[in-house]
């Protein structure tokens, strides 16, 4: 195995380091987040730190970085207190990514590329029209994380749309159907395919599958 | 498509909302977090909210609920300050979601599984033997999430280390070839495969794979 320690870490080119420390944590979610600013110009660009934190309330956080690239997005959020996430289908991963290049503030990514944008129940912030699951989204809060002056913003979901198809009976949706991605790095795009679903792990019993029957 | 409000969220059974509120942020990480007590016991956790939080310094953070299933998670790291991150591979991943069964604080799950602990380096805290990328990591700070009251743990990189042929010339390590897993809700393995990977994104500029010739 090769080993890079902290002070090998801080000694590589800085693309090396992205690449590396961006891929070591594993896989993460490939979203969309929608906004619109108060002047009515929408916005759209890709995150993959949107990371679930609880369920009752229904909760999310992802992380920001005010002063580079998703600028619009901080500001449009900050001003508006919306925005949507939207899964990254296979079909849509040329036009998601792009979605990351650095346009001016006047400018939509949805009149740069394919993304069609839609507005569902009243709700300000746009959706991406081709998206299996997305959501619409309140801000609560921010934390600042001191330690490299990023932000995490906290959000809780006020409505969830799925396609019919991907819900289970216990509520699970299956992300695999959904054709959701899942991101390697800053520019790997995955697609995950099904291995199997466990029930509850109890202590000295056997891991059973989902779709074993019970015997 | 279904739409469910925040108050049919709030109304739903606790199965339920679980399912689809932890499925719908699209999908997580899949790592199992190894740490020992001062007293040395060893405890091996999984978890799906590890997120990369910067690369210079290198950094990452997880979300904790000190009153639930990790406690000896959390009680070992703010006593010892160290812990390490395992990838969870396919052949892993019964053993990894049997560890989230509530074992005794004085049970190591390495003895209830087939999960084999290595300690590399000197390092207090066990890694996962078979794990083709892991971290040796430091608790620098903890956040509390005010709006659930959960924890978000931020936590300096150390050391990565990487099965050799994992790593791209560019310091991009491929997850695929590591059979990395990823997580669907709580109980969903997936693995996946690599769709492409692609150029920086530029305005108006056509998105590029890395696996075309540039013309």
């Amino acid at each position: 195995m090769l080993q890079f320690t902290k002070s090998s870490i801080s000694e590589m080119s800085k693309v090396f380091r992205l690449n590396l420390i961006n891929s070591c944590t594993g896989y993460k979610s490939a979203n969309l987040i929608g906004t619109k600013s108060p002047g009515g110009i929408s916005n759209v660009a890709v995150f993959s730190s949107v990371t679930h934190l609880g369920s009752n309330p229904p909760l999310l956080g992802f992380v920001i970085r005010p002063t580079t690239v998703p600028r619009n997005t901080y500001e449009n959020i900050k001003k508006t207190g919306v925005f949507t996430v939207n899964h990254i289908n296979s079909s849509q991963i040329k036009d998601a990514h792009h979605s990351s290049a650095k346009y001016a503030t006047d400018i939509s990514e949805f009149d740069k590329t394919n993304l069609q944008e839609e507005y569902l129940d009243g709700f300000f912030a746009p959706f991406v029209k081709n998206s299996n699951i997305k959501m619409a989204c309140e801000f609560t809060n921010e934390y600042h994380i001191k330690e490299n002056d990023t932000l995490l913003f906290v959000a809780s979901i006020e409505s969830v749309y799925v396609a019919d198809e991907l819900i289970q009976e216990d509520g699970w949706l299956n992300l695999d159907k959904a054709n959701t991605v899942a991101i390697n790095g800053l520019d790997g795009y995955t697609k995950p395919t099904l291995l199997d679903r466990f029930k509850y792990a109890r202590p000295d019993q056997k891991i059973q599958s989902f779709f074993e029957n019970d015997t």
